[in-house]
């Protein structure tokens, strides 16, 4: 439970023989950049380590293990990166590791300090920041490739630094990563500029449903499953059409219902501000953030569009 | 036709009691945010200055000219930014400016070198890098809203830092932004995330075609002016077709064809390595650059995709 510093982090992890990171479950390019570009400078370092992770990873993180090769000998420490509590591991690595971390490097504010040390640094925008530090604190320069894992974390967090937790010095990392030879085009290509085809026919099916309402400033789609089924494509990919209601122009509420296996919604609410998105959601028995929200409903699908139609008009009552 | 130094090109604006500075036609945030950055710098300088263009500047630039009070008097330099040759004036500004201007600021590699002063920076990846290089080399320290602007340049175009053009010369230019205060957050969701009801409309109706062909290497669309008329959408907003044709996975060519007001038909192509996007056009009297290139049609459309269909399979045999 205690916090420590950069410095006392680099000495843990300098006087380790093995090293055993954990990513969280459902692993993106943050937990990954950051667990492997530790990994390759703890290999540097003649370490024994292991990079592990409850779910595979997505193919556009696979250039990522390149060159490592992993080992496991003795007692490895265990160390966490950009795992904000012990049940992001997953259910099955939370049951393995519960308790057991060593290390825990992470930038999430909301962090719960699971671990014996816990090295957090709030104002990263990605984890990776602050693994970057920490392979400079244990007096290791950063190799290209090193760099590659680092960027990918960044980049990712910050949604190619569109996102409000972009800072200065991510920035100015991707400047040292540039620098260092990492080719950023066609990294964020892959992250960022790939739809499948999948993803295109359900956003096709969806954008044909797409309703406006309150003189435009609410814009809803659903999802069923047959609308599933007959495009192949899955709820990590409707997360995109999730995120497209809201970039409407004009649009201050973006909502998507998803049908469920069972046949209940879930709705994903997002706002611009002023609008509480998790104001509207807790009307529905959910909650969430300002600008992001969720609620679920097991009325039909007719029932539960008006029923947040309504919640969405009254709380627009009296923004422009 | 002479080329010059930072210090030189800062030594004329200083010299200068007015300046008029030229953004070039259909404007973009790199045009408009190198003119306003210097704008704004000689206004500080006491100068008389007015930026013009021949077209209107998009709504997302609007907070560009806050606080500068546009005035001429007297003799005014006439200085060129981010355009590359005097035809991309403005067919009018062409007219009224050509051989008339006295200092060109540019980054275009292909500058065609056409004013009696040219500060050109092939180095940089948007003019406004080079603008605010010249605002530090007049003496002055950049405001926040200076810094904006030239985020503004910076962000439209490396695409949000994801094009191949991006540098870490880029990323430290956006670091500095930020450090003076600009919250890119917002300007950013207004560059690059905001789509407007019209072209959901279009797009939706363009996907409700699309087609592929070549085992799924070639992805093809047609938008009609009858899909125009109803979605009420434009020529503007096609552009943002034309690149998601190329962003599909497995997808090497991109190909959108418009019909354009009198029948024909335009063909907008794109590629990723190694297919030659140009040498395609080129078969059908069109041409372009490697990875993007366009080509006319007088065929009637069914006709119009048959050949091009038949083009990009022979151009990807022997493609994986």
């Amino acid at each position: 439970m205690q916090l420590i510093d950069l410095n006392t982090a680099a000495a843990r992890l300098l006087s380790a023989g093995a090293v055993r990171i954990l990513a969280h479950n459902h692993p993106d390019g943050d937990t990954l950049g950051s667990a492997y570009a530790l990994a390759h400078a703890l290999y540097a370092l003649g370490k024994d380590v292991r990079v592990q992770c409850e779910d595979p990873s997505p193919a556009m993180f696979s250039y990522m293990p390149r060159g490592l090769a992993e080992t496991e000998r003795g007692d490895a420490l265990i160390v966490a990166v950009d795992v904000a509590d012990e049940s992001l591991l997953g259910d099955r690595f939370a049951e393995i590791y519960g308790g057991r971390v060593a290390l825990n490097i992470d930038h999430h504010r909301s962090n719960t300090l699971y671990a014996a040390e816990n090295l957090i640094d709030a104002e990263a925008s990605a984890c990776a920041e602050v693994a970057g530090d920490l392979i400079g604190a244990m007096g290791l320069e950063l190799t290209a490739h090193m760099a590659a894992c680092i960027y990918a974390g960044i980049s990712t967090d910050t949604g190619c630094f569109r996102y409000a937790n972009t800072t200065a010095r991510s920035h100015r990392w991707a400047a040292h990563c540039m620098d260092l030879g990492v080719a950023t085009e066609p990294l964020d290509r892959a992250f960022f500029e790939t739809d499948t085809k999948t993803y295109l026919t359900l956003e096709r099916m969806a954008f044909d449903g797409l309703r406006y309402y309150c003189g435009g400033r609410l814009a809803l789609l659903a999802v069923t499953q047959a609308m599933f089924r007959q495009s192949g494509s899955n709820d990590e990919e409707y997360i995109k059409l999730v995120a497209r209601t809201r970039q409407i122009e004009g649009v201050l509420v973006g909502v998507a219902i998803r049908e469920k296996p069972d046949g209940s919604f879930k709705l994903s609410l997002r706002s611009h501000a002023p609008v509480d998105a998790s104001a509207i959601a807790a009307r529905m028995g959910g909650g969430g953030h300002p600008r992001a929200a969720g609620a679920a409903s097991n009325m039909p699908l007719e029932e539960t569009i008006a029923t947040i139609v309504g919640y969405v008009e009254e709380a627009l009552e009296g923004t422009c």
